[in-house]
């Protein structure tokens, strides 16, 4: 098959179109390999937010706090993929968590989810194709 | 916002979920963390193979073999989403790369690309919501 060529994206590409979707998947690496979840995010200034019950995924990204997180989609009839690399963290102030916006996120399932996650970004690279 | 259900999959539906989409994304530990790359896949078998240009991806493989993949979609109204936990290997037979069917995927940029990589599934989990 036709092989594409993939152009590099900008930041400010970047975190415009993270901040046009609502679903991606955190990478963590735990004691016997790597994971990845699905999550709903959000992004706030630059840095990417989402939310959390307690459990596996919690108690991973406190073992293991640097993370990657991907999301990508359709825009103008390319597919676009960006990959934030960098550090995930609990946050525990009330005020970050009401500034950031967080506490409307969508949860996939009916659990309650009262752990909210920031990955602030070491790197941001994306590409469309 | 509504919290919705999620319905867990079983393996066949998870393989058959998988069989039909060709985009995913491979998480790998790192050195520095985890990582997570977006590779265009085929099933075969119960087993997800991929190709690869030789470089970093492949390295982290070898370093590391212990990935986790994800993909997900629609299908009928509903996102699914499925997790394949494994170990990853550069296939080194000609017969296997042949009977895989990994020769004809679909690469996202036009780099050649000449390497072949099997993940021999540990679990595979899978829901939808």
């Amino acid at each position: 098959m036709k092989p594409v060529t993939a152009e590099v994206l900008n930041e400010t590409e970047c975190w415009q179109l993270l901040a046009g979707e609502s679903i991606g998947r955190l990478a963590v690496c735990t004691a016997t390999g790597a994971d990845i979840f699905v999550v709903n995010y959000l992004v706030t200034d630059r840095a990417v937010f989402f939310r959390s019950a307690p459990g596996t995924k919690l108690a991973l990204i406190a073992a293991s706090p640097r993370v990657a997180f991907e999301a990508d989609g359709k825009h103008h009839l390319h597919h676009w993929s960006v990959v934030v690399r960098g550090v995930a963290h609990r946050i525990d102030s009330d005020d970050t968590i009401e500034e950031s916006g967080v506490l409307g996120l969508t949860t996939a399932t009916a659990d309650e989810k009262w752990n909210y996650v920031r990955i602030e970004p070491g790197s941001v690279t994306g590409r469309r194709v």
